[in-house]
């Protein structure tokens, strides 16, 4: 049966949502190429590529539209948030967080900082482990140069950076109360409650989704002339709002007394590197490529937070500068990697599919995905470093920036992104930044911060080389005359073939002379008589380069919150090794932290069966056994019964149970219990025990080894238990 | 023979130096033994207590005098002065320091900051071993609660702290170039100019010395007073002087946008750890005593900061809060420590022999030099960890504070002091601080920091009751009857008594009332015939308490410049393993850092014997296993000669060195070098090698087991050399 002639839509109805769709992912695939290409060549004109990035920039804010819409047609963006809280309990962790002090509100007993919070001894401990094995997998393992430099930072540094004129958000103020507000975030919640309301007109919803997909476009002007049009008013008080001012996010401060430097804390620990970098090479005996690393604190003075620890005004960052010569990006490590496969979600997969795909850093370098190899390898070393830590890999992937939202200098970006109940949440970036940082500082430090380069044979090269009249000039411009004459010695090649071109031509030379003539003149017209010009064949045996610099930068903060949510799970009630606890064999449901034991806070707790005095030397000769083995142990003699204690430890990811019974008192053996399986064996002594842990901890065997190594328990602590 | 009878000092004439300085004792320690026993008195008269302790700051004045012209006299102070120069090289550790890129002046391409260095390779990674060996020593080992509060803090934090109001110096400027100076620092150095320029007159130059007796108790008024009659004028321009005034030392900068809030960065630690004191006790279960950590930054903007890395502006802090309750200081873990002898400097020894004594920390408790039992331990604890980290103990002492140094609220408080170059520094506290700051926070943020303390056997107490006649206070107060009765109700005991013994003599009672009366009035005049006052017994089964706060504060940066003296010497030239180094045996003599190996910031360097393709396989299979061992390795293939590769990683203080040479390749043995004797042994296998040296490390062996184990080699890598 043919089928029925689809129908033709009316000329001026809009297209549906999937044709738009693609068509929109078209252009943008199309401009982004031209802006890719032009930013490559050589000989780009600037005023073509500046166009370029306009239209891409309106593309994208098509493609956004249009996605938005596909999304709602089809149903993609209602089963992705029913999914997401599928899979992560926000409010679950989101208590256990508050209820065992892993963070609390900085100064609440003061009313508190909004944006400002303190790590409590789990959250502490766990963030010490994460950073220890940061530094360890990148810092030991790479032989990276690790330094650290101050928060404080005078401004001309960030003048430099960049972040003096244009780290800001734009800031409303309720027009009556004066309380702040991001003007993006407002302006964002007001379309999306517009939109929802239903109320608007097709024409209407369009503009607000077409303007919401550009909000971090907007500069002042354009945002106050939004807030205007859509007419939104303070949240809480319905009042009119001021007009919109760029805000600068650094906290801002003065170093010394009053006639002191200006200071800011620093918004990244990157630039505390760049500075650096003269001593380094020199430490690094010259040598590259070369990384230097950096763990340190830095601020952003938010202007509302609210997303809880995940947008904070202090916090930790950890960043490398892996500096390379900018045409041999090759990593001498990169074939060790190259197998690895990780979850790559690049350019075409954003604009198509809208899925990563599990791709081996080998083959995506080999196609061009990823630009370098050096890029390569920090993916694949960053991907183990997430396993590592304890992220489900699953939902890990690493999602490459669309031509829009790089930097003009970057050459290629990724982001490490995790999946959480706030989905993807940017962790890690991982950049190319080609020479900017370097020149830059150069330039307002006016201090070359280059690697001199040997050729393996030297070059010979033609050069245009001033030859002045030196008694000629000095009768005609007397004391000017040296400085004329340094100027031109000085004068690059550029320069030089200019002057030269007119001296060939019988004219007088217009030589710019550094500091100007005693006249004020800034340049000397010079007769052609008194100059000559030579080219001259000069050998170069070497020549000063600005390194590329490819940072992985990573935030500790977020990438501790997406552990929190990838580890945390609900054991079932009854199920808690309950049939180990005596009478809490109806156990009820528990929070579990499945943290890996190298991570987590505390690596075994210690359990009296019961609180008897007759447990107490062999208590204390577990827990000082472990201590002196350095492993972090704690003593729970609560009371409590023993199903509790363990429910206790879970929580906070203690991953091994240690209890003393009447057995232990008797034989010195004791019981070791495993927090993901609940599964008991016993050990033949104190001894025994603590090697088990210190292996697991130190990542050298597993609870499967030690499960064949011991005897396995049921119910030894219940069948102890009556004894007592 | 008889002794010539001494001559008879004419009436008017000063007394002998040594008699003056014996008074001044005697007068002090008399007049600061009347201080401790007011302050510790419950019914201590506060206006008797200020006069002593104004006489005790008088007394000081004359006994820094004494002392000094003591000094001056027997030829001590010339006598330190030069012992502290033929101890310590602060020049040679200085150009180590600069060289090898330990710090480097903060943005020093910008022009730098003063007061501002950053921590290059070396130092930042032994600075990381010492907190971590900080961290197993006391945190781990004591299973404290480490918790990370945030650097910048609201003010009314730090206003309960005393930080906005007293954390000053006096500051003054040059009239002219308004360049700020710090006036004590400035009033110091002129007053020693003045007494050492010799043209003071006997009376002026004891004028001298007693001004700058004093110079830290001088305020604004004091100072001005001072710098006018000594006529200072600014150092570099002889311009004249402002007025001093108080200049707050903290960083001040605003948190949010510009209706936010004033902060500061915090100037120590310590606030956040007992701003959280609640949730830290009751995530210990509510037990006590415990101890809560931090390390984290602290920031004080010096005026103009100069000593060097001594003074800065950001810095290190390594804090321990140990709650315990106040009548009962024992430690449970003192009888481990008590046979510890370390340097005590007492306030006695300060006052007569000026020696340090070794003495037992179980003896010094147990004398009563040492207030209690936890301060004891923690003295004894830190000297270990002054051991561990590679301190000289024989330039390690703990100096009591004297009575005049203490705050008012402490008990007792010792500085742990380390011998340099710079004489003694300060690098930790050790302060019994009662229950100063949980009260305080208490008091200012209106929330109750305390702890429940439940009694062995419930204690019965006669209490006063007020049972007021309802309807008769009705009739006669109206609507303030209800405010009445509930003033009565939370009255305290001693206001009760004084009711009640007013109301049995039949007069009408005087009710202070929350709040005030309708009418304005603060209290309301009852009649007695509308109240009573009744005697009952209660059974009290427990009461909050103020826990006391035994602080040890640590300063980590100190500790590691006085590392780098201590550490720091000079093989002598020809030295320096130089019998297995071909040619270098006249090597120049060399800077070695005699770091252990715990700390040290790598920990093996790894050398070809000689710059050849033959050796790159085995260098790589070394400095693989080394790394996978998680022990930091540096490769050196730079082609010098191996004396001076050796060389280079002593002045880094590099333990161990690993050379593969021409056996290395044949049968895989290699050759590992100690660097406090050059001693050199061959192990068998690169695994030993790895083995040797984690175990070294680890505190596990030392190089005499290691000489022990394998054979020695004289002149190997020279007699290998010529086979190249």
């Amino acid at each position: 049966m043919a089928p029925p002639p689809a129908a033709t839509p009316a000329a001026d109805a809009p297209p549906p949502p999937a044709d738009r769709l693609a068509a929109a992912r078209t252009a943008y695939a199309s401009t982004a190429d031209t802006v890719r290409s032009l930013r490559s060549s050589s000989a780009c004109d600037a005023a073509e590529l500046s166009a370029a990035e306009a239209r891409l920039r309106a593309l994208r804010v098509e493609l956004s539209a249009a996605q938005g819409e596909a999304d709602m047609a089809d149903g993609t963006a209602a089963a992705a948030a029913a999914a997401s809280e599928a899979t992560f309990s926000r409010a679950g962790v989101a208590s256990l967080l508050r209820r065992r002090f892993f963070y609390s509100p900085a100064f609440d007993i003061y009313g508190g900082v909004s944006g400002l919070y303190d790590y409590g001894p789990p959250a502490c401990a766990v963030k010490n482990n994460v950073v220890a094995l940061w530094r360890q997998h990148f810092v030991l393992e790479e032989g990276m140069l690790e330094l650290e430099g101050t928060c404080l930072t005078p401004e001309p540094v960030l003048k430099t950076s960049g972040h003096v004129d244009k780290f800001t958000d734009l800031l409303v103020e309720d027009a009556v109360t004066g309380a702040p507000y991001r003007a993006d975030h407002l302006l964002e919640e007001h379309l999306v409650a517009a939109m929802e309301g239903g109320k608007l007109t097709a024409e209407r919803a369009e503009a607000a989704a077409s303007l919401r997909a550009r909000l971090d476009e907007l500069d002042e002007d354009a945002m106050a002339a939004a807030l205007t049009e859509w007419e939104v008013k303070a949240p809480e008080t319905d009042n009119a709002l001021t007009t919109p001012y760029a805000f600068n996010l650094m906290f801002k401060t003065q170093i010394g007394p009053k006639a002191g430097v200006v200071g800011y804390l620093r918004p990244e620990t990157a630039q505390g590197i760049f500075v650096n970098f003269k001593r380094l090479l020199d430490y690094n005996g010259g040598r590259m490529p070369f990384a230097a690393a950096q763990i340190g604190l830095s601020f952003r003075n938010e202007i509302s937070p609210r997303a809880g620890v995940l947008r904070v005004r202090e916090f930790l960052q950890a960043e490398i500068e892996h500096f390379v010569h900018p045409q041999h990006k090759e990593h001498p490590k990169f074939a060790g990697v190259a197998g690895r496969v990780v979850n790559l979600f690049p350019r075409e997969q954003q604009l198509t599919t809208r899925v990563a795909v599990p791709m081996s850093v080998g083959d995506a370098v080999a196609a061009g995905t990823i630009a370098n190899e050096t890029l390569g390898y920090f993916i694949a070393r960053t991907d183990m470093f997430a396993e590592k830590m304890g992220l489900n890999l699953e939902h890990v992937r690493f999602r490459q920036h669309l031509e829009h939202e790089m930097a003009h200098y970057a050459s290629d970006c990724w982001d490490l992104e995790v999946n959480t109940s706030y989905r993807w949440i940017e962790c890690a970036g991982i950049a190319d930044r080609a020479c900017f940082d370097l020149t830059s500082h150069s330039v307002a430090a006016k201090t070359e911060l280059t690697v001199r380069e040997v050729f393996d044979t030297p070059q010979t090269d033609e050069l245009w080389v001033a030859a002045p009249n030196k008694g000629a000039l000095g009768k005609a411009f007397k004391r000017d005359a040296q400085k004329i004459m340094a100027s031109l010695a000085a004068a690059d090649q550029d320069t030089l073939a200019a002057y030269a071109a007119t001296h060939a031509a019988g004219n007088p030379v217009t030589v710019a002379v550094d500091g100007g003539l005693a006249s004020g003149d800034p340049s000397a017209v010079v007769d052609p008589a008194m100059l000559a010009f030579k080219r001259v064949t000069q050998t170069i045996h070497g020549r000063n380069y600005y390194p590329s610099v490819v940072e992985p930068s990573f935030g500790i903060g977020r990438l501790l919150y997406c552990l929190w949510e990838h580890a945390y799970f609900v054991r079932p009630a009854g199920d808690g090794g309950a049939a180990a606890e005596g009478s809490e064999t109806n156990a009820p449901p528990a929070a579990v932290l499945r943290l890996p034991a190298e991570v987590a806070p505390v690596k075994v707790i210690l359990l009296p069966l019961m609180r008897q005095a007759v447990f107490n030397d062999r208590l204390h000769e577990a827990a000082d056994a472990f201590r002196e083995a350095g492993l972090s142990a704690r003593l729970d003699d609560s009371g409590q019964s023993i199903g509790r204690r363990y429910a206790r430890a879970d929580e906070v990811g203690t991953p091994f149970g240690v209890t003393v019974d009447h057995k232990t008192v008797e034989d010195g053996s004791i019981t070791v219990r495993d927090r993901d399986t609940t599964a008991q064996v016993r050990c033949p002594s104190i001894a025994a025990a603590v090697e088990v842990v210190r292996r697991c901890c130190a990542g050298l065997g597993t609870w499967a080894d030690v499960s064949a190594e011991y005897p396995g328990v049921v119910a030894a602590a219940d069948a102890d238990a009556p004894a007592a």
